[in-house]
């Protein structure tokens, strides 16, 4: 391989977590040795029609696999740990090291692909791997989900520090980020940080996980004549627990909405973060409690339309009825590209005489799990690295993570604004960038991986705004004849029975370019009529209603069967 | 009508706007006299696949159109003027009063789509409309475009005001807001208050244009050395104006790019908003000049696609290439929905090793044309009503703001949040909600109003996230024969050619089914025929794949032709 020529060097490259949010996947070579960091999904962006996650490429791995040590997982996010069931089916792993919260959500996820594993392991902070070239450990930081560690590599060319995801909170809820031991990797020497970008672009420092929950527990006892509706996301172990109290102290009973809450709280419970089981009530219980003894903790604060929340503001729900005195909190914030389905749910929740406390009004009920620009400068102090690669972030969060590392005195040529499979070439005398691997976008659709390309996106991005138009004809091609008047079918494009004359006037057109086709003195060629077909019938569609549907000839000979 | 038990009473109601940012229209109707107030247009949301605009049900209008007296425009933007076309294509409307900054952009929207209008007046804030029970007067506010006003409907039942699109700007470029106009119409006793709500969910009070054109100059100042590439709003004459200005200071030719930016500057200059033609060069022209001689003005700043901004992004404009040094200033903010474009497109310019300034970083290179909390208030207390109506939002947006006029001391049951067709009725003794008139979601796709439902929709929906499958058999019914293999053809499901074993088995059923329906004993029935082949067959594909594909059945009876 291109990048190989230095036999001494150490690898370093992300398959996926560059230019994006999500699936994050940073490989660490050396000679014969392959750490994995991460393994995510993403969640496509909206014209990615139909497409359920993406992932990233395994084909440098599956190429490489008898080198793969292990799989290191940061923390149990789904853009961090989503794309392991698909890494197992196409690449052998020998282990996988994961924190202990994430191991029930990890195997939770392989039995429900039914994905046989058996080398699942749980680390903890002090925790160490070695491995011919390598040894690994790990520091405890903060996020909004519990267990969450930054990566420390030591390899033959340096120290390699990935944050995972991180901020600090002084204040948090549950225990600390251990800042002690960052200081001390950074006294020892880091060649390279990577670090987490997602929030480069706000300033400031970012609100502690106290506040809010002050927040939370000021608006309970504020609004204690009233039932409580609380959507939150599910991986928050730390706010649930808080819920959890909050509700204790104000005498509700909590009843769960939606699978990933439930599954949440019972890994909670397993994992001693939650100990009163007795406060949590069946739906069913919960309808019969008066509304301010109770709590209805759901799913949906994204806006998701399937989910509880959703189904509760459409007034869908099978079991919860909104009331005119609820009161509805987000404890959450609209990912990049679910402001508008958050918006609509708000809306109707507000029609329905609902009182809705969210993160864009003056209440704070939501902090986000990642680092604002002044806790980033903190973390390139305490791991004081030599060079600095920005990850987990689109280029524009990279950009400004790069900026502000410069701005800290790191060189601007010893910080690396990379893509996905672009490699760093650590060696003795330093770091610099060197040749590719390749790491394509891949598409999940359903349960098939990789068979939906740029073309079958093509085709439904059309018909998703014209729909299609299927033009079918019967004829005879001896005895230059069409059999029949074209059959006009049509879906997304118009209702056929209240456009009769328009669709009589397709079947017209059709008609006419066939016998022509037929009636022609040159050989006569189905691609040609079928060519004929689709270009005079999407020329007069253009021109009648101003619309591109796909058309779709399917021309049969009766005497040969379907061409 | 259900509504109109009292002949005395004035009625008030949205056609549009209310519940959306989008397709305002007001309607004023006494006895048998009509005033129509604005007739905008919305971008439709992105589940509305392939829709172009929604506009507001005329029916009410077509059915009275005899008592419409005049359409009156509070300003050019297309949620107020967009449905112009539409409208007169349906009602017949004498007279349309129209600032003389919307005059122009009317008249092109009309001969655009070839429609001739005789009736297009201009007014300005001194012109007084008279009708039998009317008397209509204006005042001039501030807001994102030149000779925006509120309306004044003086009626047999007390004062209406809607505000139109308004913020409060003490130092604008261009003229002031006439305050001392809206005290004093406030000083005669105002019944019903009709105000913008677009930012009521903003805390403050608005950004002044003077800020953000000195934003603007120092960056022209700090940039002296780069080719600079402006996108804003085409509307923005103002700014338009002051670019212009800072562009002849900084001695920088301007190239303008995209269709709307070309019209917006020459009605500028036809207005007397620019005076100097010659700064303007060609886009060729500019390629031959020195980088830090030239502003590039251009279209795109929501991340249109096809916009100028995206195409020279993309790398794809004919024209321009970006040049690493290049400085883009996005002078805009991302509209609700367009988010994700808008990063995309900063991404791809980051990419690209160009700068950007846009409104999320640390400079104010825009300010939005709407009231904020303080400016609402601001419009109340001037305006002083009895009764209040929040206009122009979403509901929460509406709520916000009937909970600001609660908080300055209109009583709660003197405000109405309503929904568009929801009636209030205005008499000597007050005010109250009384009926409805039709108002629902209008359509248009292409050249065609109306004939695209949510059926349409609802299959274009299906056919964008999972495709559709077209099974095509030919058989005898007569002879209980299938006549050939059935020819299955799919776009936006699976690539045919690279899955053909799951085509064949697709085939194979469909034949199976086909097969056993005709050897049934029951009465041979169509329908019947299709509902198994799509039963069958989705089942087999929902298993084999997880998708959810149209089946689409055509079966052939070839005696008879389709069926």
């Amino acid at each position: 391989m291109k990048f190989f020529n230095n036999n001494d060097a150490t690898l370093v490259f992300a398959l996926g977590g560059l230019g994006e949010v999500g699936k994050n996947m940073y490989v660490v070579m050396h000679k014969e040795e392959i750490i994995i960091m991460d393994s995510g999904v993403m969640f496509p962006e909206d014209e990615l029609l139909g497409i359920d996650y993406v992932i990233p490429d395994y084909t440098f791995l599956k190429q490489n696999q008898e080198k793969i040590k292990c799989l290191i997982i940061t923390h149990g996010h789904e853009d961090h740990i989503g794309g392991i069931p698909f890494l197992l089916q196409s690449v052998n792993i020998p282990t996988i090291y994961a924190p202990n919260q994430a191991v029930p959500l990890i195997r939770k996820k392989l039995e429900e692909r039914n994905i046989p594993f058996k080398g699942l392991v749980s680390y903890n902070e002090n925790t160490r791997i070695k491995t011919k070239f390598f040894d690994v450990e790990f520091f405890a930081t903060t996020h909004s989900i519990p267990d969450s560690h930054g990566i420390v590599v030591h390899t033959p060319n340096g120290t390699i520090v990935e944050t995972g995801d991180f901020k600090f909170d002084m204040t948090p809820i549950g225990p600390n980020a251990n800042i002690h031991k960052m200081a001390a990797i950074g006294k020892r020497g880091v060649k390279l940080l990577m670090s987490d970008s997602t929030n480069a672009l706000s300033e400031g420092f970012g609100l502690s996980e106290s506040k809010v929950d002050e927040t939370l527990s000021e608006i309970f006892s504020q609004e204690s004549d009233s039932r409580i509706i609380l959507a939150t996301f599910a991986s928050n172990i730390y706010r649930l627990k808080h819920i959890v109290e909050t509700c204790r102290k104000n005498n509700r009973k909590i009843a769960l909405f939606g699978r990933s809450m439930e599954t949440s709280i019972e890994i909670a419970i397993q994992g001693g973060y939650i100990k009163d089981k007795s406060i949590f009530v069946t739906p069913e219980e919960a309808k019969k409690l008066p509304p301010n003894k109770v709590c209805l903790l759901c799913t949906g604060s994204q806006g998701e339309p399937l989910a509880a929340l959703s189904r509760i503001a459409n007034g869908s729900h099978k079991l919860i009825k909104l009331l005119p005195n609820d009161v509805v909190i987000l404890s959450s914030s609209p990912i990049p590209g679910n402001g508008l389905s958050v918006s609509r749910v708000i809306n109707k929740l507000y029609l329905k005489g609902a009182k809705v406390y969210n993160n864009t009004m003056l209440s704070e009920v939501h902090t986000s799990g990642h680092a604002k620009e002044e806790e980033l400068k903190l973390m390139l102090r305490l791991i004081n690295p030599e060079y600095f690669m920005p990850v987990h972030g689109e280029f524009r969060m990279l950009k400004r993570h790069a900026d502000i590392a410069i701005e800290l005195g790191i060189p601007k040529e010893k910080t690396f604004i990379l893509e996905n499979g672009e490699v760093l070439s650590l060696t003795k005398e330093g770091i610099k960038k060197q040749g590719t691997v390749q790491a394509n976008d891949i598409y999940v659709d359903g349960n098939r991986i990789g068979d939906i390309g740029n073309l079958v996106i093509k085709d439904r991005k059309i018909m998703s705004s014209d729909g299609i138009l299927v033009v079918i004809a019967a004829i005879d091609v001896d005895k230059k004849k069409l059999l029949a008047n074209p059959n006009i079918t049509t879906r997304g494009f118009v209702l056929v029975n209240e456009n009769a004359s328009l669709i009589k006037k397709i079947e017209e057109i059709s008609s006419s370019i066939i016998q022509k086709q037929l009636n022609s003195k040159s050989q006569f060629n189905y691609n040609d009529l079928k060519y004929a077909i689709v270009s005079g019938v999407s020329t007069f569609i253009k021109e009648e209603t101003g619309r591109n549907p796909i058309i779709l000839p399917i021309v049969m000979n009766t005497k040969k069967g379907n061409e």
